[in-house]
């Protein structure tokens, strides 16, 4: 098989079945038909894919590579998701892990437009970790979003993002509110000479999120996001692929694919998919990521993939203002600091307790 | 709270914590912020999720009732399962088990637009069991695979689906392959005076499926394919909402998070969103689903709910010829059996197992 990739999986399994399983794997995610029912030699040389290895983890637990061909994909989103984990994700004793695909097959797909290095020019923070907060909850009205846009602004928030689960509903309609918090924010700007940018969330189906993303070009919104999950990762694709010039910040909502490892579908899949930044539920706060999984998830976002541009780790999910330094230990500067009800706990003293988010980023670099 | 709805979760927990777990659930998918941080009295009237009811299951697992209000959804797709699932869906401890929505809010969606009685009505079989099989293996060029529809039109099988692996490929790309296997299947019909249909897979970004629904409709196809976990179940719905005069397949791949029940996903979210018949693992095959999974989710895709229309259920993988008559006496008549691999290991014998499956059906029904 020439121009191939490897798709690596974890499998449960006794070592007396785990060959004729790894065997049934790879007919599953290609030709998805008994062995013996494929007689055209063209297709047993070129498409059926092939067991690579397969190596004990212990406790009746493999690690299973199958070599699938690259022409099955025709080097489209959808498609590779569904060569990836299309009908192997329906049984439960199949973990998908890691893919590992090569340089010239990467290079089909956009990958981040703006990056690590783009955002940081965007948003004028050359070397400084930055921030990220979320306007909630929802019922509030547009005009109350653009207050909160206003404090956290003036607090010099670098991204202050629409909460996920605003979308476009009737007590904050998606063109209202995006007019409104984008115009709070640029006012803000105008006064403190900050770059801080207002990030609305595209949601719905695809002629809505296109009517979205003309309403923020029109408004000279920078930074969006998706749910890849929620609205379908090709969508976000196709959206880098336009080159809006619009950042696209990922976020995890509907993700619960835990047998997808969050290392890959976050760290990588959404990256080359075209996330600029991805949000991901960190250790330590609502979720049960380990410290591991998201250093690996974060390092998969920014380390050298071929062409393919870094993009931003955004550890969040309970996390507060005085996890500052211990999030700039552990991920460095390349990241984004998202906080959302650590700051609304403050109450009244909001600007201030933003404001302290902030100066501990910027503190936690002089350090 | 007015004009609510209720999402049923399987949390496992300890006794003395489920309670304040519950409340986190509710937090967590309606205001997504600490509850003190809730200042609002409009949002903790009519935005703030309420826990409705806790009942033990046994072995530290409970199920749980949050209600969340109508409003928060927008009436759009993936908004609505955003409420469902968003967020917690990434918290390990959480299963998604089922939505009760009022009829007037199931009305906001399209649902199917064929449905069984529509899908009857166009493949002229008003009272049988329908049947189903797939075009494969990827890597078969447009002709060859033009020709195996020509032999599954002779034996009479209702719908001729592509193989859910078949996208745009090289070896054969879309416009070209769904051109020839249409006119193959016309061609049989115009000499069987059936109404057997060619069932092309949509898959790609929106505006690749867009062009492809384009010349689909131009082909005078009538019945198509898509993934909704890969390609977006908000565009299915959009699919489906546009009355193109196709009706909709949709294919289970992708949707490997079990944490979401299949018989919610599979048997009401898809329904729900457009499909008029829903591809899901049969009991007993390659997959891991038991019957009464099957069983039930094939109810929930035919039972009534509101004004929805019907939905066939589409019992897959694995199947064999001769379980058609036990997946009759399971799933009654309102079904679409789909036989694949079983057909092909006849090899040259491809024609008579074919018509061996459709005369099973048919006698299926005598009986």
């Amino acid at each position: 098989m020439q121009d191939a990739f490897s798709v690596i999986y974890h499998v449960r399994s006794t070592p007396k079945e785990i060959a004729g399983r790894a065997e049934a794997i790879a007919l599953e995610q290609s030709v998805e038909l008994p062995r013996a029912a494929v007689r055209d030699p063209h297709i047993v040389e070129n498409i059926l894919a092939r067991v690579e290895s397969i190596a004990p983890l212990g406790d009746n637990l493999f690690e299973v590579a199958i070599r699938l061909a690259r022409v099955t994909t025709g080097d489209e989103p959808a498609q590779l998701l569904n060569m990836l984990f299309g009908n192997t994700s329906l049984q439960e004793d199949v973990l998908l892990v890691d893919v590992v695909m090569p340089d010239e097959m990467l290079s089909a797909f956009v990958g981040p437009r703006f990056g690590v290095t783009g955002l940081r020019a965007l948003l004028g923070a050359e070397a400084r970790a930055l921030t990220c907060t979320a306007l909630k909850p929802q019922g509030l009205s547009s005009a109350q979003l653009a207050d909160l846009c206003r404090v956290f602004a003036r607090a010099g928030i670098d991204l202050i993002k629409d909460d996920h689960g605003l979308a476009n509903q009737s007590f904050s309609p998606f063109a209202e509110r995006v007019a409104r918090c984008q115009a709070a924010v640029e006012q803000v700007n105008a006064e403190t000479g900050r770059r801080c940018c207002y990030v609305p969330n595209l949601i719905g189906s695809p002629r809505q999120i296109a009517d979205q993303v003309r309403i923020c070009r029109e408004l000279g919104v920078r930074v969006v996001m998706v749910e890849p999950m929620l609205v379908g990762m090709a969508l976000m694709h196709e959206l880098a692929a336009d080159n809006s010039g619009m950042a696209i910040l990922a976020h995890p909502a509907f993700g619960g694919a835990l047998r997808i490892a969050p290392e890959l579908l976050f760290g990588k899949i959404f990256r080359l998919f075209g996330a600029d930044a991805v949000i991901y539920p960190n250790y330590g706060g609502r979720f049960s990521y380990s410290q591991q999984t998201c250093k690996t998830l974060a390092e998969n976002l920014r380390r050298p993939w071929g062409e393919v541009k870094a993009a931003f780790p955004v550890p969040a999910g309970g996390m507060q203002v005085d996890r500052v330094q211990e999030m700039l230990d552990v991920y460095g500067r390349d990241v984004i600091l998202l906080i959302g009800g650590s700051l609304y706990m403050a109450g009244d003293a909001l600007l201030e307790r933003s404001r302290a988010f902030v100066e501990n980023v910027q503190k936690g670099f002089v350090a």
